[in-house]
């Protein structure tokens, strides 16, 4: 049985997650509190981090590698659009997620709210809360912008450019981080990317000492 | 003609280069002091960052998404392998180099003690300085450890992963940051992708107030 050690808000455990899900391929969930730096899981991943996957015998790390060598393995139903334009596309928006909207926004609204708090490395420094809080605006009024023209993040069809977007999103709304209200089009694309199958398990997840909000759940937020 | 916008020492911007010149593909080189947040680099590039290839009236931003296209582009020579399993391996070390390696070390001898005068940015913090120090040996036994068991740092053929790896040793080795003696493995390695014809414009590279060290473009160094 594939296994995927993860940590529940974690984006880049989410991507994979829903990626996974999208291309039905079955997973054992195990939770990694990995900032324990337990020795086991250091082994698995020398880079110390979540999400690593469990595929016979080899361990995968990177969630952005583990992405496309899924999208390798089983194509269909497919993440990644035909051309190179289309693709360069997808995945020049996975990297503005997972790195630009991650440290200007997940790194300091969920790192300085909730990770500190898991972790017991002190209290939220506010000046980052709100430099976070800033620049999520933005983001919102760039995915606006690119969905105007667009029905998904990166073109037509869905890709993982959607999946990153999304699994960053769900963590910050898991905390009541987004402002819904900025812009119906990127709400509409949330709402539809939500009410997949993929994203259920997502839906479900608890996190001791953090209730997620009533909405978080609710396909008609 | 294709244009590539870059800084001399940005790392990611050596390894488009460098995927540039071995796939044979001209390009002219423009140098931008992206930090200067000039409105019209800005307009080609929202996320202010270098490298932007434009190719044809094509902006193309973020390095790996930018490498990946060209390999679709023209496959041939191919910078990843052909099985799924190498191919996850290349991406991730390319993932290690660009986001483990550059936080934990380029970032940090770069970021304090080059960037911080080209942008006028203060005095190097030294704590940041000494723990990049000790990472670079980390990695460099992480290095040699991968190419005790395989030609190159991903498997038995040249990839994305080792321009990756030695776009940010070249920045390090430019102000003499690389200990060439903790490993006669990974010198081999740095001397066997030195002398390739794509590395050269790499070591022409000069930048004002930081002259290289005789040894930088030594190919017996």
């Amino acid at each position: 049985m594939n296994r995927l050690y993860h940590y529940p808000l974690s984006p880049f455990s989410r991507k994979v997650r829903l990626t996974l899900a999208e291309k039905r391929i079955e997973v054992e969930l195990v939770e990694e509190r990995y900032w324990e730096k337990d020795p086991d899981f250091l082994r698995r991943n020398p880079a110390g981090k979540v999400p690593v996957l469990k595929m016979g015998n080899r361990m995968l790390a990177e969630s952005g590698a583990i992405c496309e060598y899924l999208e390798e393995l089983h194509p269909d139903p497919p993440l990644l659009p035909k051309s190179p334009e289309s693709r360069y596309e997808a995945r020049r928006l996975v990297a503005w997620f997972d790195d630009k909207f991650y440290s200007e926004v997940t790194s300091r609204l969920m790192g300085e709210r909730v990770f500190r708090k898991v972790m017991g490395t002190g209290y939220p420094d506010s000046a980052n809360v709100k430099a976070g809080a800033r620049a999520i605006k933005e983001h919102l009024d760039y995915m606006h912008w690119l969905l105007d023209q667009r029905r998904w993040l990166a073109g037509n069809e869905m890709t993982l450019a959607d999946f990153a977007a999304a699994a960053h999103l769900s963590c910050l709304d898991y905390v009541s981080d987004v402002d819904w209200n900025r812009s119906e089009t990127v709400k509409d694309w949330y709402a539809k990317i939500k009410s997949r199958p993929a994203f259920r398990s997502i839906l479900a997840d608890q996190v001791p000492g953090f209730p997620p909000p009533a909405h978080y759940a609710d396909l008609d937020f």
